[in-house]
This record gives structure tokens, C-alpha cells and sequence, in this order.
């Protein structure tokens, strides 16, 4: 038994546990999947690794799995944030999708001053992260944090946290990659809006000595081409591709 | 004068060279971006660089511009190709315009075994490339080729160009980059459809000298996650971003 179907749930995850579904994942499974009872699903929670369960029950409103055996054990990201100003909605999903599947432990969305997105729907966004969880196969879904200024986001860091900064004003420079690849520990990625950071936010990101800049080439790069251009290459020199 | 705006046009560009556009490119620039006589837009054709000009007639069906000065050399992508099998419609839509930003030299949709998208508008897809690096700041548009299978496309191959081939099975084995950093020359990436290479088409290409497998670290990236990040890979390490 093993399951091409991956769900993941809140729920603990164990030799012979239970686990009930909602409303929401029963309509998933048995009415778009086409599941039934003595159907094999594969569940993780983030916390207990990947899970092979059964179908037991399937109704409407709801239905139970039986967990059997642990078939990945729980693989967490490395200590990487991605943090990101929101753009065009499609855009902005697009860029929460693949930090779950670049393995970002953590997307934080931040509001720069080019940033003209109002809102974030962090649910919705938190949706999609779980979404291409299930599809990557990974046994970890990163956090959607709470939209954050970009000034109290800088004000509060906490400077262990190294920051790599995509620099677009670098763009046919040397990349600067060599300079960090010794430097372990946790990071964060910081993606401009549409139009890059304004010229005061660039320079006080220069100023600070936890923030590396990089440079992603000679073409001015869409931000949610940075984004996986920018995971690829921390991923690459200090993270689990390495 | 500095134009924001960009726009690709097929006329020869030069000092002083008078330049007409058709009805859609008279549309986009004085009807949605709301240029008139005297505005300033960068032209490129992908074969002089980028030029200013200056609208000097403004029409509903038509209009004319002037080529000023040169703001930018001509600059040729790497001999990069990008082959991907087609997938859902706005994911190939997506790759497309990667591949442009990304700095791909051409854009070739291949047939797969586990290809389940039809047909192919290379038209449409042409004009993504073409938007694409109106946006990035490119002077050159790749060019997007007809679909072709897979089978015939190898059987054809000139070996002097060397495959990387982003093996879906090597995920979480060491990626293989290091042994290519001293392979200069001619190159093209194989991304496959969702649900990857068939068994098959993996040993055929397992089995050619001219490719070299790579892995995009422990995840199952979606296709166009894995084509921005395996040509963020190669162009770090032989192209233009070295």
C-alpha cells in the first residue's frame, strides 16, 4: 500500500491512530478523488513525519482514516524565512506555493513602501502552502506569518538571523554567493515589490552588517521569479541541496 | 530621456530611424499606457539594442516613433535552451516567461510520454517570451519553437550540445553541479511534465554521454518551480550570472 494521494492534518499521527476528517477534506477525498472505503491515503502533520491510512469511513459530512505504517519521517526545512512583499494576487500565490516547495520553514509577508497590495488574506495564503505541501512531498508546511511593516520588521530582527538581499540595482555585478556559503545558521530572503525597494529602504538594508546582497543576474527579474531564483541559490551554497 | 516604457518592435533600429507601429502596439502604447506626441519609450528588436525614441505621431490604428539615442548594447543570452513538456495552460504560460527573464536563448515545448496537453499555440506563447522581455530589461526575445516529440527530438540531437537533465529520481542525492562547472559551450535543460520522464525516457536519457543528471534537492518540484530553479542553477554556474 502505498498512496499516490497525499493529505495533510491537524491531527497526531501513529500505529493504528485514528483520524476523523472534515467536512472540507471529506468532500476532497471521496468527492473530487473519487475515494472510498479500503482506499489508501498518504497523511502528515508537520510534526509526526508521512503516515500511510485506509479509508474506514466515508460520508458527506465527514469520514475516518486508520493511520498503518510511517512511510517518511518528519523532514523539517532549514532555518530559512522567505520574506516577501505582496503583488498582484495570482502573483502572490504563485510565490507562497513555491516557498513551500523550495523548503522556506517560514513566509513572512512584508510591507515595503512600493508594496501597493493592501491586504493579505493569510488564510487563503496559509491554504496554499499547505496545498503544495501535499503536492511536493514534503512532511512540513511553513507558517504564512501576519503582514508586517517593513520598518518595525527590520527594527525588531533579531540580527543572528542573517539576511540575503536580491539586489536588483546589483544586476550584472559578481554575485556575492562565495562570501556566504561558510556563513551557517538561520536566514531570511528578502524579495522586493514590483519596482524594488525605494532608494531609502535599499540603503538601510546596506547599512546593516547581517544583510548580504546578491545579485540574480543581468535581467531585472519578476518578484516571484527572484523568489525561487533566490531559494535555489541559498538552497544550493547553505541549505538541504547542498 | 528615459523611457519606463519598453516595447519590442521587428523594424531595424538606429540613429534617427523612423519606426511605425501596427494597430495593437498603437493600442498598448497611447490607449492602456497613455503615451502621446513628445512621450519617450525604449525600443528593441533583439538585433541593435535598445534605443530611446520619441513619438512623434499618435493614431487609433497607428503611429510613429524616432530613434534617438542607443541606451543599450545588443546582449545575447547564453546558448541555453530550455525543452519542458507542456502543462496546464497558465504553468506553460509561466515557464515561457521565465525562460525569457531567466535568459534562455530558446524555448522548445516537447512532447512526453506523460505529456497530456494537446496542442500547442506557439503564437501565444511567443508573445509571452516577447512581454516577458519587455518587463526584464532584455534586449534579445528567445524563440519559442514548434512543439516537437521527444523521441524524434533526441534521435536528431547534435551531441555538442549538452542536456541537463533535472532527474526527479535523484531527489536528496548530491546534485551533480560541481562536475559540470568546467563545461562550457552549447547546452539545454529537460524539465518534464508533471509526473515527470516515463521510465523509459529516463534510461534514454540516462543513457546519453551528452547528459548529465542533476537533482533539485529533496522536494518534487512542480515543472515551472523546477525550470526557473535549474536554470537559476546553470546560469550561476556557466552562464551569464557566473
Amino acid at each position: 500500500m502505498s498512496a499516490k494521494i497525499r493529505l495533510y492534518v491537524e491531527h497526531p499521527l501513529g500505529a493504528g491512530q485514528s483520524v476523523t476528517l472534515d467536512k472540507a477534506q471529506a468532500h476532497y477525498l471521496f468527492g473530487v478523488m473519487r475515494q472510498a472505503v479500503g482506499g489508501a491515503v498518504a497523511l502528515f502533520n508537520g510534526r509526526d513525519g508521512e503516515w500511510q491510512a485506509e479509508i474506514v469511513q466515508a460520508g458527506k459530512r465527514g469520514g475516518t482514516l486508520e493511520c498503518r505504517d510511517q512511510s517518511a519521517p518528519l523532514q523539517m526545512p532549514p532555518d530559512l524565512w522567505l520574506c516577501f512583499a505582496p503583488i498582484k494576487k495570482a502573483r502572490t500565490d504563485f510565490i507562497v506555493e513555491k516557498a513551500a516547495e523550495m523548503g522556506a520553514a517560514r513566509i513572512v509577508p512584508m510591507m515595503t513602501q512600493f508594496t501597493n497590495s493592501g491586504r493579505i488574506q493569510r488564510d487563503r495564503l496559509q491554504a496554499h502552502a499547505v496545498e503544495a505541501a501535499e503536492q511536493c512531498g514534503g512532511t512540513y508546511v511553513p507558517e504564512v506569518a501576519d503582514a508586517v511593516r517593513f520598518d518595525r520588521m527590520l527594527a525588531d530582527w533579531n540580527p543572528a538571523r542573517r539576511i540575503l538581499f536580491a539586489d536588483e540595482a546589483l544586476a550584472g555585478e559578481t554575485s556575492g554567493l562565495s562570501d556566504i556559503a561558510t556563513l551557517k545558521g538561520p536566514w531570511a530572503i528578502f524579495i522586493g515589490p514590483e519596482g524594488g525597494f525605494s532608494d531609502g529602504e535599499r540603503a538601510r538594508l546596506r547599512g546593516l552588517e547581517h544583510v548580504h546582497s546578491v545579485t540574480l543576474g543581468p535581467r531585472i527579474l519578476r518578484a516571484d521569479t527572484a523568489a525561487v531564483a533566490a531559494m535555489t541559490l541559498w538552497q544550493q551554497t547553505l541549505g538541504d541541496w547542498a
